[in-house]
This record gives structure tokens, sequence and C-alpha cells, in this order.
């Protein structure tokens, strides 16, 4: 199907995309350009394919203008294709768990789960007071790996208890004290990550088996929210 | 001194500072924010202090108003201080040395510069065609920590030359291939970190003595180049 009109109801209703507010109405998200739309496209969570060349063999497919497509985009250069894609329903826990406690950069958590799927982590947990995992830049940052990972959003109480059920260690982290993640390489990890400037919640440290951290030199009074995951993650790495 | 006009003549050089080539004429970058401030005034490295409260013991001080603060500002939230400081001028090269080769990212240089405190890296060393040091968003990410490290912006080719003559073990990065950086942990380290797209230039790759790379599954293609140098660089640290 081709849109040549600005106006048209199907782009109104994809550019509303953009706001969380209709993003979780409709369960649906909008990603942006060939890297990522071919990963959505390989693991069949394309809802609709918008580009502006007839290139690709998918059914529900839209060849758009270069106007709308600028219309749609959030970056600068315009990309030659776009997708409308359904939230992802992969909330299976499996493997080692990553746990982020109310993560505010974008950047930071889609670091985060790029790094996760790199170092074998399964799923992810993510509670409701962190920021959106369909904001375009937390996909832009997870370079698809988005794609490739259990994802959780909800109540991390909850999903702390229902852990420790499943026999998993869980670890928190404090930028003070703790013993080195790589002790643990052969048990079943829920790692805690907290915010960026506070850290875990307080409550969230009680539930904790142990508190693991970095070592490194002390001029330095922390880390990076997503370096320090990463760090912690690839400590405990193996395949 | 006291400030009132938007219009005032060190309001608007100030302001100029905001851009790259106004930074280079006058080889001076603007900071905003408590943290930053105090971390430049420790290291006496504040030509001017402008803040709206007269609260610092500091000599060259200019009180202004928060209109002023907004004009200056590069952030949503107006600070309460900000600070013209000189361009560093500590370009001394020892210790284990990191090598930006090309880093568009603000975020991912001001990420590797703090990790680079954090692991007790003293000397960075960036190319010519890297993101400006000086950009705000690159000193944000860096936590104040730029002030803790040697810093030198050049040519590479030329400074590997000398590293290689000051028996430095040169290591490149690559994806695909390479050692465990960890079994050099006993050595004097240069350690190059290539583009975010493109990874390293195919010139520097012959000046490397050995690659390094980072075991992970092979779904994930790449790690975020902030995230990258701070995994390798935690895994050589001593203190």
């Amino acid at each position: 199907m081709n849109i040549t009109s600005l106006n048209n109801s199907k782009v109104k209703e994809w550019n509303k995309l953009k706001i969380k507010k209709y993003r979780d109405q409709e369960k649906k998200f909008i990603i942006e350009g060939d890297h990522l739309v071919n990963i959505a496209l390989k693991n069949n969570l394309v809802e609709s394919l918008i580009c502006i060349e007839d290139k690709y063999d998918f059914n529900n497919k839209y060849i758009v203008t270069k106007e709308i497509m600028k219309k749609l985009s959030s970056q600068v250069s315009i990309s030659n294709e776009m997708a409308i894609c359904n939230f992802i329903n992969k909330n299976k826990i499996e493997g080692n768990v990553i746990i982020l406690d109310n993560i505010q950069d974008p950047g930071n958590m889609g670091t985060i789960i790029r790094s996760a799927v790199a170092f074998n982590f399964k799923t992810i947990i993510i509670s409701n007071d962190s920021v959106d995992l369909y904001n375009e830049k937390t996909i832009r940052a997870t370079e698809g790996m988005l794609f490739n990972l259990n994802i959780i959003i909800g109540n991390l109480n909850k999903y702390i208890d229902e852990l420790r059920k499943n026999d998993y260690l869980i670890l928190g982290t404090d930028v003070n004290k703790g013993t080195n993640i790589s002790d643990f390489k052969d048990k079943k990890i829920a790692l805690i990550i907290g915010n960026e400037g506070q850290g875990m919640h307080n409550n969230l440290k009680l539930l904790c088996d142990k508190m693991v951290n970095i070592k490194m030199n002390s001029k330095c009074e922390s880390l990076n929210a997503g370096v320090a995951a990463s760090i912690l993650m690839s400590e405990v790495y193996h395949e």
C-alpha cells in the first residue's frame, strides 16, 4: 500500500507511538533503521513495515514518501525503513537474571540490555519506576538486542520473592562494599543494579543474599550504571 | 562582582564557549553544577566562578541572576554555579594509557575518562578526529574525572611511536579476534579503542603488538564502546 499524504490516518496513528501513553495503550512501539528492522523481522515481531523503497518481502507493508518518514523519525538523518512492533511478550524467567531498580537514563538501560545478551544473561526484570523500555533512545542503545532477551516489567519485590523460591542467589550492588561477583560464577544469579544517583532502594538491599562491588581507585566515586552492570555481568560470563 | 544584564559583555563572552570554535580560540571551557565546580576548584582549574549565591571563597567571582544562569546553561534545570576553566594542561605520559581512535559519542568519551580514573589508567590520548573533550555532554559524562587524568589530544601515529620507545605494549581491540587482556596485567599497557561503528583504523592495527578482545555470546555483534573500554581496563586493574 502506498501512502503519500502526511495527514493519512495511519501516519497519524504511527506518529502517536512516539509518546509513552499511546505505546502503552496500543501495546506497540516504533523502530527505525535497517539494522533494527531486520532483527525484528527475523524475530517475527513486526506488525507493519514502513519503507521508502519496496524491497522487503513482507505482507503488511506501506510504501511512504520521504516527508512521511521525516515526520515519523526521531533522528536527524532519515532512515529508509521503520517498523511498528508489538510489545515483547517473552517473559519467562530463565538463566542469569539482571534486575533494574529505577534506572532513569535510556542509554544506560539500552546498554545493559545489549551487554546482557553479550554475557548470556537471559532475563531482565525492570522496575515500574524505570525509564520506558520502548523509548526510542533505549531501543537505539540496545542495538536490537531487546529482541533476544526475556523481558519483564513489574514489581521487583514480587519477582525477587519468586526468584528466591527458584533458588536464585540475589546479589545487590553497592559502590562502597561487597565481595567479588566472580565468587558466584557457578550459581544461578539475579543481579540488581540501582538508580544512577541514589543506587539501590534500601528495602531491596534487605532482600539481597550478598552485596557485590567492583574494585577500583577511590578517586572515582562510582562508575556509570551501564558500565558497572556490564563489568559485573562479564565477570560471571560462561558459555 | 554582580552582573544583572543579559547583555553584559562577560555574559556574551562566556556564552560563546558553548561553541567549539570559541573554546579552541580562548583555550577555555565551561562547567556546570556544584559537583563539577567543586572538583575544578579543588584542582585549581577555575578561572572565573559564576554563581547565583555568594557562598564560595574564591577571588574571581561573579554573582549573576537566574536569567543569566539560564542563558548560559545547557541543561533543563538551572544550576546554582558554573565555572570557566582553562584547558587541561596535564600532558605527561605515565602509567597505563588509553587511546581513543575517532570516538564520536560524547557520552562514550566521558564514560571512558570516568572509568580510566577508576581503573588507574593515568593517561588518555585522543585522536584529532574524535568528538571534542570540552563538549558539555562529554564533560558531564566524566563526572569530574577529566581533572584527574593526563590528557593529550593529537596525532595517534606519533604518540604510538613515542609509547613504543618507552617500552609500552601497544594493544588493539577487535570484536572478532584477540587474546585476553588479563595476560598483560603486569605490563605497561597502551590500549586503543576504535570508533563506535567502524572500529580501529586499519593503519593503527598494523602498529599493535597484540589484539585483545572480550569473550561473549556471538548473538551480540559488539558492545558499546564505553562499556568495552571499561571492561578491558577493569581486567588489568591493580593498585
